[in-house]
């Protein structure tokens, strides 16, 4: 039996193929892509052996990747799965290297910022790179014992460097919220026993009260939202298309209600996906 | 008397200078930032003259410019007017050049994707540069006759250039909603009568139907929203502030009475401001 085959953005040693391990599992293959949009493209493509994708859509700090969002739309995928990923940023430097002879640590400017207190503590100078892995590799390719990278842990491991001091953010509620795709909804035996949620995309007519009348589906329902998030839609000026993710499967009867309540009235409606819920407090519980 | 004051972010030439001019007239002077922060800044500080800015908050194809909302949280400035700019993206090259000579366009990675159709048919090739006056000046600098710059009109008045295409933008619906700011509350007379548009930002405890009844407060009273954005509040995992803009004045009896009844259970609301409304459908059957 063939292994698993992921497609993530990013190069090896990404927080992206990071959590493709945690989640797919450690004997999955993972298929670096460039752009986000070629991941939608590896996952969409009909061959012999299945493509499953994993994508970044949230950043507890950021805020959502909306391009991800969009992308969702021109895509005919179905979101299989979620995974909040601890973001633990590493220092990593060549092996033997000590954390006293580390003059620059050099990173993509998001992780940079997130680690700016402890890195001022050291007293070390910041170089910008274009991603976290990418620094890393370069790191490895100039050999120079004075640099350090921040990257993953996974980083590391790639391309043979060694971890100085871990958890260098300044802020631990650092999570990204990942979604799994694949080309076929993922089937289910019991929709209304387990803990699913849903992600749907829809849009409203423009006028007052129309997204009261929306949420108002789930509301009385007593279905509990756990994101709302809206994107323009081009040509439409200021409409916009609302992405909303909720606990429970689309198969089960209260969410497959309040679906069909809100077709009555939402010019466009698509379902994402149903998918077991990872639960972010306990997960959050487990590393603080 | 002295010329009104307004700070922008970007260079001279830039689409928010444009804005600033269209928004407050002629006559004002304006200052270029290097970023928001910058622009916050300068508008926040006590001086003689009061400095005013005006700041890009969503953009109708590309969404909600995050940074600033989030800005806007962190500083206690008010919202005191808005404007939608037409993005018109010339097509600019040094004076005398024709249409035929010129082989490069230069200019900010967006606004080159917004006119890819209108570049390819012209059959030039795409150079990225860091942002569209940035573009005209670099142009001006290098006096290269082959060269184009993708910018606003107001960029070729600038740096002296000679507009060869104007509307370059593959879709015409491309406008950018700006916000003015000052140090005080617009004071107005009729706040019941006339066309008035509110912000404010809100956090809401993290339970069921908790925003359907944060929504029930304008929709009970047929109040009119015009904007729905969230916005994670940094290390408070998957809590977000939302940000909300209606139909009316806050010093009117519906839109005073709805932001009290949001008060009873919001744990944080501020009103950022109550401003003239500035008609886009108008604006956009004007040019169109």
């Amino acid at each position: 039996m063939k292994n698993l085959q992921v497609a993530f953005q990013g190069e090896p040693g990404a927080y992206s193929e990071l959590a493709a391990f945690e989640y797919y599992g450690d004997q999955v293959v993972t298929i670096p892509c460039e752009t986000f949009e070629e991941v939608f493209a590896a996952v969409s493509e009909e061959q012999e052996q299945e493509i499953y994708g994993l994508l970044p859509i949230e950043n507890s700090l950021a805020g959502s990747i909306h391009r991800n969002y969009d992308l969702m739309l021109r895509h005919e995928l179905h979101i299989i799965g979620e995974y909040h990923l601890r973001v633990a940023h590493c220092l990593m430097a060549l092996p033997g290297v000590k954390l006293e002879e580390i003059e620059s640590v050099h990173s993509h400017p998001q992780a940079l910022a997130q680690c700016e207190v402890n890195i001022n503590r050291l007293g070390i100078q910041q170089v910008v790179e274009a991603d976290t892995a990418g620094s890393a590799r370069l790191l490895r390719e100039w050999g120079d014992p004075q640099a350090a990278a921040l990257a993953s842990s996974r980083a590391a491991e790639v391309y043979d460097l060694e971890i100085l001091a871990d958890h260098m953010e300044d802020n631990p509620a650092n999570y990204t919220r990942f979604i799994a795709l694949a080309r076929d909804p993922l089937s289910v035996n019991s929709p209304e026993d387990d803990d699913y949620k849903t992600s749907i995309v829809f849009s409203l007519h423009n006028q007052p009260g129309a997204l009261f009348k929306a949420l108002s589906v789930f509301a009385l329902r007593d279905i509990d939202l756990t994101k709302i998030e809206s994107r323009p839609i081009p040509g439409q000026l200021w409409e916009y298309m609302f992405y909303i993710d909720f606990a429970g499967h689309y198969h089960a009867q209260s969410g497959s209600r309040a679906i069909s309540n809100l077709k009555e009235f939402a010019p466009f409606l698509r379902t994402l996906g149903s998918y077991p819920r990872h639960h972010l407090k306990s997960v959050y519980s487990e590393t603080t």
